[in-house]
């Protein structure tokens, strides 16, 4: 059985996690991770709010995936992120074994891909979903710190 | 003023918490955080309690310093950690612009340094401290698992 919901879908569902960090005056990356169809974390970046540079909404994501599922494993899942993964993050998702990540916008500076982290061999990786729009929100945050 | 107690005095500290994984059926991983010669963080890995692919002893070390310090940066501080960090704890320190990390013994196979991940450019490393003693515990724990 295929899926129910497309990945614009939830990619709108993390980038409407975004905005609500965009509204704290936290960089603006939200995520979701959704298993068998079912949205089982929702988090956005709260390292100003939380004071803990580990905060990331990746990492919130994977720590709250995992208490649902009872399984430090998400190879199941699929991980909505409207920003690229950081090393850190790439690293939380590489020990996950997560089945799927779907990633808005790159970020060419400071994304694992161009640091040359690697994910889990299972996990599979896609780009470029709500691109625009992930990308213009980061835009617009950075410029309104200039 | 140089610092009042030696590498190997918080080292030590960092292998008890190490032990403490042990005797939880951890892998046998500890971490401090000492700033100004005071510990404001003691931890152990803790992934099979917390059900946590994320918690490992470093991520709570800086979240728990973070939350003492009031701070996300912990420039004025020093890791102790009896295993080399993996990518994600390494990726964690970077954005905690950490002043030094001095590490027990290395991690060839899971270690930041052979994934090239670097650390942040203003963060000393030293290696090497209570090398024989955090070895022995790590070997013991994989031995004990076969």
């Amino acid at each position: 059985m295929g899926k129910l919901l497309s990945d614009e879908y939830y990619m709108q569902i993390a980038l409407n996690q975004a905005k609500e960090a965009f509204e704290d005056d936290e960089i603006p990356v939200g995520a979701v991770i959704v298993c068998k169809d079912t949205i089982i974390a929702k988090t956005y970046n709260q390292t100003e709010k939380l004071t803990d540079v580990t905060a990331h909404a990746e990492i919130l994501a994977i720590t709250s995936a995992s208490a649902y599922l009872g399984s430090k494993y998400l190879n199941d899942c699929t991980m909505y992120v409207t920003l690229e993964p950081c090393v850190m993050c790439a690293g939380a998702l590489y020990w996950s074994q997560i089945g799927k990540i779907v990633i808005g916008t790159s970020d060419p500076k400071r994304g694992f891909i161009s640091s040359g982290v690697e994910l889990h061999p299972k996990t599979e990786i896609i780009g470029g979903i709500l691109e625009d729009e992930c990308s213009a929100l980061i835009k617009s945050f950075f410029s309104n710190k200039r």
